[in-house]
């Protein structure tokens, strides 16, 4: 009988066999492209100072954190809710002296302890690459690069990559369209929700082009270059246009340049990734200033749930699986084991191999299909 | 400038790219190898209901779980610190219903909030494999069987294995050297120690023999089998012979019938996994009962830190690392990745390649060797 001490807690999840292994292709294929660009991994602990994981990350996101005290040193500990943080912090500190450009990656579970209403998952399988040491338009080419390699690694298909200005408004307001500094918040705001009407209540008549400065990235962009009439965007807008043409036909590329849901810590530039399949984002990137050590980097990060829910509807690889009947030899298992075959074992004798998924039966040397 | 906030709290650490990578391809392959075998890995949550984790397994280890209130359920989370008891609540719970054997396994960290005095580490990487639904002799032999292949995929060289009978001194005690009750944890914890003169004055004589059937398991097991003169562990021995023999050459067998360090829920067998360069053990299973179900079950877990420990002596691979100047082909760099090499891309053009660790450079479409 189950009782309901064998219930999880709301928002926590048991991935089984199947999603289980899907979790790990996935993984080890994203993991792999960041490889091959030269990313090494780093496995930062589950658990911190809270100070430490807090100090290094914007506001909201530190409140969801699971929080407990340290019996050695009384200190507040925390479970950590992002580890781009912690990518953070290793780079200003034990790396700090690593030659730089400096490239990392990582992939691990992370947790909140207050779900998000839209997403009520509580653990989540997060991945990603930074490049540490530059915020530029060739750190952020190849950043889109690596993201759109280990999408494609990992089988996801018609992948499009949404480009952003992170800071667009605040260039804006400062040089070539004057706002009220307590009136960029609401312009901001109004941009985001694509709201006209509100955006002109906002006093933001004057940002109401960008509204249709959206799209695919080629006459997005030109919509975008026509509006910057004093130049203040020439270098972002040139930025875009050589990554864009770095990435060529790898991927679809829109651009909505005043999109800043999720970007609320990068610069100049801001990434989204889709793919086939998934309903909302694949993972989202962009050049940023790392907090403390104020050293410039881009990266971007990946989670587990959105890219399983684009991979879900291709049909799992049919696998030979070899039934081992008692008394049978077991150095031939091993041979065909270590050539790919894999093999389950009689242990009753009782066992039917088509119940535990076997689709040969080892015959002396020989695998036979079971019909 | 590094502050207090930046260190990590005492027995967390970050594992680096050296170790990092490390970590990964040992993980990769003992994983595999327990695919190999038929063995379906699971992915249960971090963190689940301390009533549930703590209802599983023995009493010491619950005390030491990091534990917090879920501001959901107000009930009592607990940061899992065993990986094996999630597997069985998975058996008796989700999976109730699938064919028996059952084989899954897992790969993942676990906490421990409060130190062990002789292992500061209070965060650990736990691998294994459990066979749910027998604890006979063929699903004993397995499990040595696939912890062997385990640990020789991931490179561990002169493995041994070292086989107890944990429930040794109930099984006598019942049968054939009657033990006052009160008397049976002192003889235990004698034979556990070894000490001869402790045995005697805690009333356990009659095992003093137990004492010398240890050593190289041939030997071990005949003298093991001349003192067992009411035959009472007559089942056992042929287990632990036959065991031995599916073993055959692979890996070193020796007995140590009373060791009882590491087995506190195992049945009747138990095994202690060893290699050259660790200087403790690498992993221990055994035949037990999920706690709950009461299904019999065996299985093996695997620690990472003693796995590098073993494989920290021998040299890390080359790996050959292209760079890849300013203006360089991409489509050329995309070909020599797709075939396995490692790139490392110009931000700047100011690097020095040999500092970013490369081997080559790309002239054209050719690697040229850095001298």
């Amino acid at each position: 009988m189950i009782s309901s001490d064998d219930l999880l807690p709301v928002g926590l999840e048991d991935a089984l066999p199947q999603r289980a292994r899907a979790i790990t292709e996935a993984m080890r294929a994203v993991l792999d492209a960041m490889d091959a660009h030269g990313y090494d991994r780093v496995r930062p602990p589950l658990v911190e100072f809270e100070k430490s994981l807090a100090g290094r990350m914007e506001g909201v996101a530190t409140r969801r954190m699971v929080r407990f005290t340290d019996p050695d040193s009384l200190r507040t500990l925390a479970l950590r809710s992002d580890m781009t943080v912690q990518i953070g912090r290793i780079a200003a500190t034990v790396m700090a002296a690593a030659p730089r450009p400096l490239r990392l990656c990582y992939a691990g579970d992370v947790a909140l302890l207050k779900a998000d209403q839209l997403d009520p998952a509580r653990q989540r399988l997060q991945l990603g690459a930074e490049l540490i040491g530059s915020d530029g338009v060739a750190a952020a080419s190849e950043i889109v690069s690596v993201a759109i390699d280990a999408l494609k690694g990992a089988g996801i298909g018609n992948i499009s990559v949404d480009f952003t200005l992170p800071d667009l408004v605040d260039t804006l307001a400062d040089k070539a369209l004057p706002l009220d500094p307590a009136a960029r918040e609401a312009v901001r705001r109004e941009l985001d929700t694509k709201d006209a009407g509100g955006l002109t209540a906002a006093g933001g008549e004057a940002y109401l082009p960008l509204l249709y400065a959206t799209g695919p990235f080629a006459e997005a962009v030109e919509k975008l270059a026509a509006l910057d009439v004093g130049g203040v965007l020439a270098s972002r807008i040139a930025g875009l246009r050589a990554i864009a043409e770095t990435i060529g036909a790898r991927a679809r590329i829109t651009l909505d340049p005043t999109e800043r849901h999720g970007f609320e810590y990068q610069s100049w530039f801001g990434f989204t990734l889709y793919g086939e399949g998934a309903r909302g984002a694949l993972g989202r990137g962009g050049t940023y200033t790392i907090k403390g050590s104020e050293e410039a980097a881009t990266g971007f990060s990946l989670y587990m749930d959105p890219l399983l829910e684009a991979l879900g509807s291709r049909p799992a690889e049919a696998r030979k699986v070899l039934f081992l009947p008692l008394g049978h030899d077991r150095d031939v298992a091993a041979r065909l084991r270590a050539i790919g075959w894999r093999t389950v074992a009689a242990i009753t004798g009782e066992e039917d191999p088509a119940v535990l998924g076997c689709t040969h039966r080892l015959d002396g040397d020989e695998a036979d299909e079971i019909s």
